[in-house]
C-alpha cells in the first residue's frame, strides 16, 4: 500500500460521507412507503452495504461488513438520525444528491480495487466497481416496489462505469495505486455533479408494452 | 451440545411448524397474485428457506438445505397442500399468524446460534438472527410485487431483533446453551403473540413522495 | 467427458442462442419501463447470467462468468443490439419465445449437470437445473416491478422441472452423459414449444386479497 496516512484518512472520511448518504437515501424511500422505524433502519443499512455485499458474493470473498461491522452501525445510525429531519432532508434534494455522489465515487473505486487485488480480469473488475456502486440503490428501489431509478435516468450508472474503466486502465499502465484510486474517484464525482447540475441524461428505450402481437 | 433429546425433538417439531407456516404464507400470497401451482410451490419454498439461505450466503457457510433437502421437500408439500384449502386458510388469519410466529421464533434463535457457532461478533450474530427470521418474508413480498409488509407494520422485525439480542446476551454471560435458545424463542413468540392480539405497532415514517423540490 | 467435438460445438451454439435470447427479453422489458441504454444493458446481462449466478451462490461454486467473462460480453452485446430493432423484436413475440425456449433448455440441462458434477443429491440437482433456467427471468420481472410472469402462466417452470428430472433419472441409470444432456434439452424444448404453440397452461390459484378477515 503506497498511500500515505493523509490519503487513508481522507478516503475513510469520504467513505463515511458515502455510507451516511446512501443510508439517508434508503431511509427517505422507506418514509415514502410509510415503513416503520425498523424498516427505515433496514432500508438504510441495505442501501449502504448492498453493493459491497453483492460484490463479495460474486467474488466469493468474505462479506466485508462481517469483520467490519462498524460499517453497518454507521448506516443504522444515519438512517435513524434521518427520521426526525426527514421532511427537511426530502426537500434538500441537491445536498443529498451531492453526498450520494461522493458515496458512489468512493464505492466504485474501492470495489474496482478489491476485484483487481483478487486478480480478476480487468473486465470483471469494471463490473465489480459498478456493482459496488449501484447495487444498493437498485435493491432499495426493488424493496420500495418501484423500477430502479438509476437504470432509468440521470447519468448515474454511466458515471460508475467511467470511473471503474479509468481505474482499470490506470492500474493496467502501472500508475501509482493512490493516483489510480483518486483519479477514479474524481472522475465519478465530476461526472455525477455535472449530471446533477446540468440535468444530463442518456437516451432511453421506450416500447409500448401493449404494442406486441 | 448440552441439549437433551427431548429438547431436540421439541425444537424439530417447532421447526416443522415454522417451515410449514412460512410456506403457507408464501402460497397464499402467490394465490393473491394468481400464480399457477408451480409458482405457488416456488413461493412457498422461497419463504421457508430464503432467510436461512441469505444468512448462509452472508456467513460464507454451505447453504443449509443443500445437505438437508428434506427442508425444501417439507416446504413444497406445505405449499401444495395449501392449494385446496386456500380460501379457508386465507380467512383463518389468526391461526396462520400464530404458526408464523412459531417459525419466526425458531428461525431467529437458530440463525443467531449458527452465527455464534461460526465465531462472528455478537453484533453480526444479532443481524444473522434477524436476517434468518425475516428475509424469506421480504423476498416473498418482493416477488409478489408489494412493499415488504414486515417493514411496514406490526412488531415483527422488532420481535426478531429482541430475540436475537437476548440470545447473544445469554450466550455472552455463559448461560446454558439450551436455556439461551429457549429463552430467545420464548421472547420472540411472546412479543409476536402480544403484537398480534393487541395490534401492537411501532411508529412509521411518512413522507409525501411529491413533497421534495 | 464423453462428448465429441461436434456435440460441444452444437452445445456452445445453443448456449449462444440462449444467452442472446435471454438478454433480448431483458432488453425488451427494460424498454417497456423506459430505462436508459445503460439500464437496457444491465437488465439484459442480469437475465442472461442471473440464473447461473444464483445456482453458483447456492452450490458455493465460483461464479461461472468471473472466469468466463465472454458470457457477460455476449449478453451486453445482444442487449445493445436490441435497441435499434426493439419495436420489431417486441412484435416478433414468437421467434423471441422460441429462442428463449432454446436458452431455457440448455441452461436447465447444464445447471443440472453442474450440480451432479459437484455431487449434490439428485433432488438438489433438479432444483439447481430449475434455478439456472428460471431465476434470471424472475429477477428481470422483479427489476421491472411486475409479478414474475413465469410463475403465473404458460408451462415454463414446469418444462424446466421436467427436463431436470429427466436428466437426473438418466444420469442415475448410468446413461451416457451426452445422451442424458441432449434428452433433457430436447424435453424442455419440446414441452416449451408445445406450450407456446398450443397456449398450454397449468391451473392457477386465485384468492381475493380482500377476502380474509
Amino acid at each position: 500500500m503506497l498511500m500515505t496516512m493523509t490519503h487513508l484518512h481522507l478516503l475513510m472520511s469520504l467513505q463515511l460521507v458515502g455510507i451516511a448518504a446512501f443510508s439517508v437515501s434508503g431511509a427517505l424511500v422507506a418514509g415514502e412507503r410509510q415503513m416503520d422505524w425498523f424498516g427505515v433502519m433496514v432500508l438504510g443499512i441495505i442501501v449502504a452495504v448492498g453493493g459491497g455485499t453483492l460484490r463479495d458474493f460474486l467474488l466469493d470473498a468474505p462479506v466485508f461488513w462481517i469483520a467490519q461491522s462498524w460499517y453497518v452501525a454507521v448506516a443504522a445510525a444515519a438512517a435513524l438520525a434521518t427520521i426526525p429531519v426527514a421532511r427537511w432532508a426530502q426537500k434538500a434534494r441537491r445536498p443529498v444528491a451531492i453526498a450520494d455522489a461522493v458515496g458512489l465515487a468512493v464505492f466504485v473505486a474501492l470495489g474496482t480495487r478489491k476485484a483487481l487485488e483478487m486478480d480478476t480480469s480487468a473486465f470483471v473488475a469494471v463490473i465489480m466497481g459498478v456493482v459496488t456502486g449501484i447495487a444498493g440503490g437498485v435493491i432499495r428501489d426493488v424493496l420500495a416496489n418501484r423500477t430502479p431509478i438509476i437504470l432509468k435516468k440521470e447519468v448515474y450508472a454511466l458515471a460508475a462505469l467511467t470511473g471503474a474503466i479509468l481505474y482499470v486502465f490506470a492500474d493496467g499502465y502501472g500508475v501509482d495505486p493512490a493516483f489510480s484510486l483518486w483519479s477514479s474517484i474524481a472522475a465519478v464525482l465530476v461526472i455525477r455533479l455535472l449530471a446533477i447540475f446540468y440535468d444530463w441524461s442518456i437516451p432511453t428505450l421506450k416500447i409500448d408494452p401493449d404494442e406486441g402481437g
